[in-house]
């Protein structure tokens, strides 16, 4: 090997040390970028009471604008409740609910602000559960929201949301104030393609199947013996 | 700039060029292994109703093994309770379970198996459910098997498992034959680092708070008038 060939093998070894030298720093902005594109969070229960009011406010007045101070005596601070709140306001387009029970009447206000913004709300619920005290299920129908439910004996006992086809809710929790106050819950917020994609695919196959058209309120008894 | 420093150049740019052409390539088989260090799997119900006999051999006999032919009627394939099943009996260390309500016969099985196999297996519940005709807390007990439960109104409602501290399994299902078979239920199965240290700390933290030196059986009544 003749000593330019040297300082070619020498050079070429120079370049590579500094390529590895430079890649850890551009593996550690991938992760960083992966990181921050997938949301993981989980929320659990029991919630401390806080006041919500003023993520709760009539459209176009910003959730987070420091004017509105509530000034009643409940602890104005982050809860479990209020981040599902945060969680469920930030839908700008679309918003699929799939629910065994559905009372809280925080919850049900949420829903209803974002139909008053114009997001595309659509409800699946358990027919058992929706005719209850404290349901919100007749609200949301009354404020004109599509909601469609069983016949069949079953429990409907999902209990997700999906946020603008991005962000998927799931957990233990069904949105009623004993389980928001009183029970051990807990619920995932998660900002997961494929998670999205296959709850998305399980909610549009059982909207599909809970078609009104396919109700039978009054279902056929045996004719003759 | 001399001839020998073009070179020096021309080398450095080709080692670059090099390791360059190897970075999707480490990049790729970097990827790769963080998917399958992170499992994320979703099983929804109802199941279809499949034998689980090869699944629930008695300890020793590998789930795996093509010999166990039960001649039962129902179908031999996977369903979402045996793939249920399969992350669970995966379990080599730990167990926890945090379950509402179990009465499911295979499920009972499946961790009484784990108990055998010497696997440290731990299972907080709810008190109302515990005792309702056929729940499997009672036969847990029996063999041996660390149960605790709430004393108070609200409910214990999660619905995790936690094998060998690796994997998180939570979702809408109660460990019900019921649910299983006819509910729409979802359950994530998780291998997420994350995950499976919060919803561990909430374990560790319900099972301390559920101490049985703290259970009082007959609440005291208050004296005097």
């Amino acid at each position: 090997m003749g000593p330019l060939r040297w300082q070619v093998a020498a050079a070429v070894a120079v370049g590579l040390t500094l390529a590895l030298e430079v890649l850890p720093s551009v593996l550690h902005w991938l992760r960083a970028g992966r990181r921050s594109r997938s949301r993981r969070e989980v929320l659990f229960f029991p919630s401390q009471v806080t006041c919500t009011e003023a993520l709760l406010q009539a459209p176009g007045v910003e959730a987070s604008e420091p004017s509105i101070n509530c000034p009643c005596s409940l602890p104005h601070g982050e809860s479990s409740l209020s981040r599902l709140l945060r969680a469920l306001l930030a839908a700008r387009a679309s918003l699929e609910l799939c629910l065994f029970a559905f009372s809280s009447p925080q919850l049900g206000r949420a829903v209803q602000l974002l139909h008053q913004r114009g997001v595309r709300v659509r409800v699946i619920t358990d027919c058992d559960y929706m005719a209850l005290n404290g349901s919100q299920i007749g609200l949301l129908r009354k404020a004109g929201i599509q909601v469609r439910h069983d016949q069949d004996l079953g429990y409907m006992h999902h209990k997700f949301a999906i946020v603008d086809k991005k962000v998927l809710i799931t957990g233990s929790l069904n949105w009623t104030t004993q389980a928001i106050q009183n029970n051990r819950e807990n619920v995932l917020i998660m900002e997961d393609e494929e998670y999205v994609r296959l709850f998305l695919e399980e909610f549009e196959h059982i909207w599909e199947e809970f078609n009104p058209t396919k109700y039978t309120f009054f279902p056929q008894k045996k004719r003759g013996h």
